[in-house]
């Protein structure tokens, strides 16, 4: 396979933008990444496009890369629209990495879109919630029902019914998460908390975040409650904007730019039936990475990683191998992942701070890697990096992620 | 490039299957996929499922391969879902072909699927619907309501209103350029009454096929108007199912199977802005992958092609190749493209009569043409077929299709 590089990027600011329509945020991310990488739409030779919840928010499904990319005159090219919850886009990427990698083609974009945003809100929780098996939910609905007209208790409460007309049913998933890990190794509720004043801090640097603010340990834990040990600022918002990068083969890159970002490790997996002592999907995947890139934990630079909520992001430590298993609350109190610090994950803000409009995530995640390492990023800049990774999960199946992505990058 | 071949394939029937879910068929045909192939499924390195409208019909968006995968014990591997329309599983396909090509990956499954039928049957036509601009319809929709509010004319009818509640309104898409064939080069609707005539022929020697009934000339022309020149029995219905297929890199495909069939060209491309003089979007991908594959028109033995209705078959011999633009009235006349005639087309029955569940309909073409190269279609056995071709196109943006793929195969 060909060595693929990054050669241009771009994105929107992440928010609510009721007013704005997916064709014009999408746009705005594809007109940057051309620009960035001073290549015309017309040297394009294929289009990979991720996108979550439009044909559940606006009806707009099957065909919406093409819609929004025919607006601004790019056509005749392959189309893909890519689908994987919230590592839609990563998957997109992943795609148009194939294409160049393969030596199919020597120029491919890759876009992720999101317009979540609706004004009756329920309809955005709604889609959300569709990035688990629909069946399997009704299913349990069902059985807690009849239970309960039986009189049964019951041990495994099924998701609350309407529950996703109010908040994704993913957080009650994550506060449950976050709960054993408590139990197992005796992490605190603070500790999840400095994730997230480490993460509202670093948004508060990040011009494209959704929420700028910064807060302290004291206003995470007061602020109100989603579900144990969550709090609303521990969570990721919903939001609107789109993200994308063009990739070319690393033999052609410097033409097109001085600071190529080249794509080390690309690697994609989903869920599995687990037997005792098998690694979970994130240390699965980030092994292959690993491998598949020749570097470790250890030579990492910077990180993006699925900050879905707070917790997550202190268990991907020791899933990525940041740190040893158990350690993931020391790792936080040492403001080691501050910027600049040894280890810095999240620079942008994370999915807390910057946002996550599900199908744009994945490569607005690449995008802030490639921001970084090309020493772009202003306030946040981690020092001299040379090595990133982005690790993007989605929907869940069985209690295991549907779908995760590790990516390696270097300069 | 490596060179790729399919080792196994499988189809359910198509029809109505209202008491089935999606995991059922998907699983029925992966298991035939499989079970042909000899090989496990803990042998399967990727997947990639295409789909179209489960988000819309069922509610169950994102994930839906994985979904339908992990319920059978298949996880752990990639998982995409892709969708482009009616083009959603050749461009599955299409993906998996590149997992292999590329060199990532020995052994890939690519998945059709499509449950299209729903209670409410207004739900599946709007779900198909939302294969165009959904932005641009509804503009063109209140532009025609402010119209006859001014009490103009207009000449450029809007699509009707509620229309896509009784009846896709792609067939007003079909209607409108076959009449411009019409009057263009003198076809006749006889003539597209004929492919229709022909294509049930086909289905009726066709055990999965939805429809399996022999139609005359006068019973397709005096089947129920739908817009004309079309009747009822020139449209694919809509229907139920799924189709299956593992690729494999050729070097090891005589491993699993004595008949391997080898892909010699995979060619995805979307509509553009044409200039006068420019090819359609079919002839210009048809003749990369000609090239690709290092044939032309004049080898193929067997083909099937998208006729959602019959007149779009009858314009694909042109477009194809296969005669000269104009002629596709006189080459269906003379019954070449009979299953024993030089050119067979739609051996399978076609979308109009062994159905169009759209987001299965491209690997299910890809089922034929693997059975057909292999000597196993029985009835409508075309005589020792060496190549064959698939065309399968999808959605519509700004007049032409957002999606078309050509594939050709040979032993």
């Amino acid at each position: 396979m060909r060595d693929v590089a990054i050669i241009g990027a771009g994105m929107t600011d992440f928010g609510k933008f009721l007013d704005r329509s997916m064709k014009d945020i999408a746009g705005e991310a594809v007109k940057g990444a051309l620009d960035s990488a001073g290549v015309d739409k017309s040297k394009l030779e294929a289009a990979v496009v991720g996108n979550a919840t439009a044909g559940l928010i606006t009806g707009q499904e099957m065909i919406r890369g093409q819609v929004v990319l025919r607006e601004m005159g790019i056509g005749g090219i392959p189309i893909i629209n890519t689908e994987n919850a919230c590592a839609s886009s990563s998957t997109a990427f992943h795609v148009a990495w194939m294409y160049v990698a393969s030596g199919m083609y020597d120029v491919a974009l890759a876009v992720g879109m999101e317009k979540l945003y609706h004004e009756d809100k329920r309809r955005s929780f709604q889609a959300i919630g569709a990035a688990v098996d629909v069946e399997w939910v009704q299913g349990m609905q069902a059985a807690a029902r009849q239970a309960k007209e039986n009189g049964d208790r019951g041990d495994n409460p099924a998701p609350e019914e309407g529950a996703g007309e109010k908040r994704s049913m993913f957080m009650d998933f994550y506060a449950a998460f976050a709960r054993q890990h408590m139990q197992k190794y005796g992490t605190t509720k603070e500790q999840y908390a400095r994730v997230a004043v480490k993460n509202h801090f670093h948004g508060s640097l990040n011009p494209h975040a959704q929420y700028r603010e910064v807060y302290s340990l004291e206003d995470v834990l007061t602020s109100p409650p989603v579900a144990e040990p969550l709090t609303r600022l521990m969570c990721s918002p919903i939001g609107d904007g789109a993200a994308a990068v063009v990739l070319c083969t690393a033999d052609k890159a410097k033409q097109f730019t001085s600071k190529p970002v080249y794509v080390r490790a690309s690697v994609l997996g989903s869920g599995s039936d687990r037997g005792p002592g098998d690694p979970d999907i994130t240390t699965r995947v980030a092994r292959k990475a690993y491998e598949m890139a020749g570097v470790g934990p250890e030579d990492l630079n910077v990180l993006e990683v699925h900050d879905a909520s707070a917790p997550a992001e202190l268990v991907l430590y020791e899933e990525l191998g940041l740190c040893a298993p158990g350690e993931g609350g020391k790792l936080i109190d040492s403001k080691a992942t501050y910027f600049d610090g040894p280890k810095p994950v999240n620079t942008s803000g994370g999915l807390i701070s910057k946002g996550h409009p599900i199908g744009a995530t994945g490569v607005a995640q690449i995008y802030e890697i490639w921001t970084q390492l090309r020493g772009e990023a202003g306030d946040r800049q981690v020092r001299n990096p040379k090595v990133g990774l982005t690790e993007n999960g989605g929907g869940m199946v069985k209690g295991e992620a549907a779908a995760l992505s590790v990516h390696i990058f270097s300069v």
